[in-house]
C-alpha cells in the first residue's frame, strides 16, 4: 500500500465541500491505490457543521481515508499537505461592489497563500475554486515566495466540462467525442469558450455548427449557466462544481490524455501579460502541465483573449496592495 | 465498450439521490468501464428541482453517462431498468403514528413495486433505501409477482459501515481491517449490531473490548447515529447513506470479500419467520448473496435477533392489506 498522502479542503462544510470530500475519499481525484488524510478546514463559526461531515465521513467506513483532521487554524489545516482545494470564499452579498467583492477575498487569499507557503508540502499542487477564483489564486500564489507560481492553479474546468456538454449535445457526439477544446481567460462572464481548433469525433467542430450558434448561444450559454442553475435549483452549482475540482487535480497529478483549461501564472504566451492567473489550454503529465503552443488566434479570438485580459488586469489593480 | 445498463433512482432531487448520482454516474458502483443512463425519477412538484440535477449532472461530461430521463411517471422511469436505488419516501411528520407512517409508504411502495415488475428488466436488482426501509422493501416485493423475491433488498449498510467506524476507533484499528460483523434485523433502533463472530486484524473482536463497552456504548451508538447527525448537522445523513448504497449494489453486482448486512425476504434461516424482510450477514457472489449459514448465537444474540424479528412482524401485520 502506498503512503497516505494529505488533501485540505477549505470551506469543507459548504455544499461543494461537502460533494468533494466523499468522492475524494473514495478515491476518485487520487486512484483507488492511494490513501488519504483529509484535512478540513472552516471558519470557526462552521466548525460545528464541520463535525457532522467528518461523522458521515467516517460512517463510510472508506478504506483509502486513514484519518480526518477538523480545524479553523490554517497552519494546523495546511501543515504538510500534498493538495489544497480552496473552496471557501466570501460570496457577493446584494448591494456589494466587485472591488469590494475583491478585497474582502483578498484578506482570505493573502494569509492563506502565507499559511500555505510556510506549512504545506514543498511539492504542494493548490486549486483555487473560490470566486473570485482567479485573482484569489493570484493573490495567494504572491503571497508564497518560497513556492514555484506553477504550484498555484484555479478553476476553469467547471466551464470546460459545461462546453464540451453543450457542443457534445448541439452535435449529438458522446462527451468523449470532444476534443481540443478550451476556454480562455477568467472564470466570469468574460471567459472565451473557444472551439477554434476543437474537434467532434475527428472532424473540425466549427465545420459542424454555425457561427450565428456558435457566438449568439453557444458561448452565452456557457458563460451564463452558473446562473441557470441557480435559477434551475434555487442553489448554485455544488456536485458539479465539485465534480470539476477532481478532473481537474486528477488530471494534474495523473496526466490528461486531451487539452483541458487552468487557470495559470501566465508567463507571456499569446501576449498574455506575464504574472496574470489566466486561463489557458494545457497538457498534464508527469505532474506538471504546459501550454499547448502554436495555436493560431484569429480577430475574434483575438478579441475575446483580450477582453478577458482585461478584466483580470483590472481585478488585479484593485487588490495591487495584496499581492 | 459494455452496452450501457439502466440505473433508476426515485427521490432523485432529494439529499441522498443528489449524493448518489453524481458517485453513480462517475463509475463508483458498476466501475469505470461500464456506461450509465440515468433514470431519475422524482414526484411531479419536485420535477423543476430535478431539472436542475440534470443540468449538473450534464456539466460534469462524465465519460460513462450516455444519456439521462428525468421523469415523474414510474412506468417510463423504470423503463427497463437493471438497477434501482429506491430512494424517495414520505418521511415521519410531527405527531404521525408509526401505523401511518407505514401505512402513507405503503400507499407509494405498493404501485411502484407493480411498476418495477411490469416495466424493469426481468433480472432488476432493487435496493430500498427509504424509511421506514425494510417494510418498504416488503410491500414492493410483495407487488411485483413476476420478480424473485431475492431481486429485492433493503438497505442496512449504513448501519454495517457506521459499526465497523465504530469498532475500528475504538480498537485502532483500519476499518479494513474488521471483518465479519454483521448488523441483525431491522434498519431502526432495534438493529442488531453484532460483533459475536468479527475479527479485527485477525483476533476475537469480543476480546478486545469489554461487554459493557459493547452493550453500552457501542450499540446505542451504532443504533442512534441518525440522530447524532442530525443533531450535527442539523439535516440528516446525506452522502454517508449514499455511499452506503453504492457499497450494498456494488458488491451486490460485483461480489463482496466479506460479510455484508443486506436486508432480505427471509427463508426461515436462523429461526427468522418466513418471508419478512430482515437483515442477515451475506455474502454476494456472481450477482447473488447467499446468507452466511452455521453461526453459533448466544442467548443474548438470539433475544436480540427475536427483538428486531418482533418489531417487523408488528410493521407486517400493520400493513398487511398492502401484501
Amino acid at each position: 500500500m502506498k503512503q497516505a498522502v494529505r488533501v485540505a479542503i477549505t470551506g469543507a462544510a459548504g455544499n461543494i465541500g461537502y460533494a468533494a470530500a466523499f468522492r475524494i475519499a473514495a478515491g476518485n481525484m487520487l486512484g483507488t491505490d492511494q490513501p488519504i488524510i483529509l484535512k478540513l478546514i472552516e471558519i470557526a463559526p462552521a466548525l460545528d457543521a464541520l463535525k457532522g461531515v467528518e461523522m458521515e465521513l467516517r460512517d463510510c467506513a472508506f478504506p483509502l481515508l486513514e484519518d480526518i483532521v477538523c480545524t479553523a487554524d490554517t497552519s494546523e489545516g495546511f501543515g504538510d499537505v500534498d493538495y489544497v482545494l480552496s473552496i471557501g470564499s466570501k460570496p457577493r452579498t446584494k448591494g456589494m461592489e466587485r472591488a469590494d467583492l475583491l478585497s474582502e477575498n483578498g484578506k482570505i487569499f493573502g494569509p492563506q497563500g502565507k499559511a500555505i507557503n510556510d506549512n504545506a508540502s514543498k511539492n504542494v499542487k493548490v486549486l483555487v475554486v473560490g470566486n473570485p477564483a482567479n485573482t484569489n489564486a493570484l493573490i495567494a500564489c504572491n503571497n508564497a515566495p518560497d513556492l514555484d507560481p506553477s504550484q498555484f492553479t484555479s478553476m476553469m474546468r467547471l466551464d470546460h466540462n459545461r462546453a464540451i456538454s453543450q457542443l457534445a449535445s448541439k452535435t449529438g457526439a458522446a462527451v468523449t467525442g470532444i476534443k481540443q477544446l478550451v476556454v480562455w481567460g477568467n472564470h466570469s462572464l468574460t471567459q472565451y469558450p473557444d472551439i477554434s481548433h476543437c474537434t467532434v469525433d475527428g472532424k473540425d467542430a466549427k465545420s459542424l455548427v454555425d457561427d450565428a450558434w456558435y457566438k449568439d448561444e453557444f458561448m452565452p450559454k456557457v458563460q451564463k449557466r452558473g446562473a441557470e442553475i441557480i435559477n434551475a435549483r434555487g442553489a448554485s452549482s455544488a456536485a458539479s462544481a465539485a465534480s470539476a475540482a477532481i478532473d481537474h487535480m486528477r488530471d494534474w497529478v495523473k496526466g490528461s490524455n486531451d487539452w483541458v483549461s487552468l487557470g495559470m501564472i501566465s508567463k507571456g504566451d499569446y501576449g498574455i501579460s506575464e504574472g496574470l492567473m489566466y486561463s489557458f489550454p494545457v497538457i498534464c503529465k508527469n505532474g506538471n502541465f504546459e501550454v499547448v503552443q502554436g495555436l493560431n488566434q484569429d480577430d475574434f479570438s483575438i478579441e475575446m483573449m483580450k477582453a478577458t485580459e482585461k478584466e483580470l488586469l483590472e481585478e488585479r489593480e484593485a487588490v495591487k496592495d495584496l499581492l
